[in-house]
């Protein structure tokens, strides 16, 4: 079929609205019409970042919600009409992770950086005959896109897809890293670093777990309000202080908070979370792609003296297993959707 | 009274043999006849390093056993001639972190770096009236020292003190890294970096925990027949291999260990053993005091797919609180000491 896309023809140059051929479903894929995408900051990142896999030309976008317009061979879990969230990192449900019940890191299906499907190696998008490439295995910039049936999830069809459609990354993101990562204890003390769609998400997780105090750091203080909504009982923006904000933040919290989660996407902020977390217990999570300089520097006093560093992809949800129940809370309002 | 002391004069200067003066035990304190000291790497890296803090002269030695010679006003849990181990990290059982229940890290007798004792900032050795500073609170390289009585622990006169003068460090470092701090799940594979004293006692808490695969790396081949009288099932020589030691790890682990354990005190090696753990539940735990270059170094992708690094301080053991049992473990036989 034909249908109208986002391409990127180069990184960092502008996307085309281009028409583009899109493949009938493989066997275990699903071709779906794409009702609701994000932009999440990660395709900002793989667009312009030099440091990324030059995979051009390509259909980002890999957060979005849909309808099943038609289904490959063997796909037993999907009809036509069903509705879905696109997952970016796969499940299996097979392999050795999968069923090791420790992680949602499948082997078989996770995080895809090739640009290519993972039955041939080919791709289902083309313009002219030539292969366009996709992202993250979802590719969702597009009127219709081809995924795995292991990464998609099928959800309930009352649920508003234009609302649940950040459960797909961002919001999932977030609440998951406070919840099944850290699993935030009650009464814990939380510094969340960038409010961004993640960082709220993380503080409404750590609220919903019972955080009795969520301190917001970002740059742009119009966050502030936002931030409150979201559970935020502290604001601070490093730019009203001439102490660097660890110590601002140590200060405060008498010798640093039980838990930080970095959520800019910059491995210098991953130092300064670690370095707010108090000595013993505190636990940093480190959610964010960065955009350059690929290497976290710490002190190994830090870890010496009981501190933990650890990292959160999709919040730590299995995202077929998982998803169908976040979707759920949503529509009994108990999780909200964040975006800034 | 006066005693023999080897006292360090200089960074990486000899230890000469001095008579020195040491002061009766002040409020809270007790003064200790040191029947046996260990030479711990951490005493090599604080006198030789230009990284450590240069306070001399100053007698080093941490690891300890000894017999209380005598005691101070207001001590009541030690008696004259009570056999005990000292303390290089304390617990003084009321501040927050000795409360919590959640670290070993005490805020008011842990790692002492200053040279003096806590109540009044001063010395209780001498030469000639000068002071002669301390080394994490316990300078053992003496006949007979003083130390606060947060920072010793009583123990059965029946353990031989030659021998469980080790668990006043190393040997409980390692046990408890394994033990307390990664809880080593049964049927894991387990890599130790460094199989010295700490290094041994990994393995030998990691058989202890029913790992069922433990891989030793040490560059000298002799360590080899000792390592599997600890519990090592694998030695490897990284000078043996033409692949970095990490590749070969997770060539033969499926993708890397469940658990890793750094024992040299080399950030370098920290990178090495997140490398060498599996993607996913990882746990990677550092140990080591590094002799240079204090920064630890590792790639963000590392932590986003599941990985996670921790550090370990006396093997997470609350001193006074856990100190007996183990000592008991020893008397019945359920762990032994290493020395390498």
């Amino acid at each position: 079929m034909r249908c109208k896309a986002a391409v990127a023809w180069a990184a960092g140059e502008p996307l085309v609205i281009e028409e583009v051929e899109v493949s009938p479903p493989g066997p275990m894929e699903i071709r779906v019409k794409v009702v609701c995408t994000s932009l999440c900051r990660s395709d900002l990142t793989a667009w312009l970042s030099q440091a990324q896999p030059q995979i051009f030309p390509r259909i980002f976008g890999h957060e979005a919600s849909g309808i099943v317009e038609s289904v490959g061979q063997e796909v037993t879990e999907f009809e036509v009409g069903d509705h879905v969230l696109t997952l970016f990192t796969g499940e299996c449900m097979r392999c050795k992770p999968c069923t090791s019940g420790k992680t949602n890191i499948c082997h078989v299906l996770g995080l895809e950086r090739q640009g290519v499907m993972h039955s041939d190696k080919k791709t289902r998008f083309s313009i002219k005959g030539k292969p366009v490439y996709h992202y993250c295995a979802v590719s969702s910039f597009s009127e219709y896109t081809v995924v795995h049936s292991g990464c998609a999830v099928k959800i309930s069809s009352i649920a508003p897809l234009d609302k649940i459609c950040l459960l797909s990354c961002g919001v999932a993101a977030g609440l998951g890293a406070a919840w099944k990562v850290a699993k935030i204890s009650e009464g814990s003390t939380v510094v969340v670093f960038g409010l961004g769609t993640v960082g709220l998400s993380v503080a409404q997780g750590a609220k919903l777990r019972g955080a009795s105090r969520i301190i917001g750091i970002d740059t742009n203080p119009e966050k502030s309000e936002t931030a409150k909504a979201f559970g935020v009982t502290d604001f601070l923006n490093p730019n009203d202080h001439d102490q660097p904000i660890q110590q601002v933040i140590n200060g405060i919290t008498d010798g640093g908070a039980d838990y930080a989660f970095e959520c800019v996407g910059d491995t210098g902020t991953i130092t300064t979370a670690l370095q707010s977390c108090c000595s013993g217990w505190g636990l940093t999570v480190s959610l964010g792609v960065p955009k350059e300089k690929p290497e976290i520097s710490a002190h190994y006093g830090l870890f010496l003296s009981g501190r933990t560093l650890t990292g959160s992809l999709f919040g730590g949800w299995k995202p077929k297993s998982d998803l169908p129940s976040l979707v759920d809370m949503y529509l009994r309002k108990l999780v909200s959707h964040a975006s800034a």
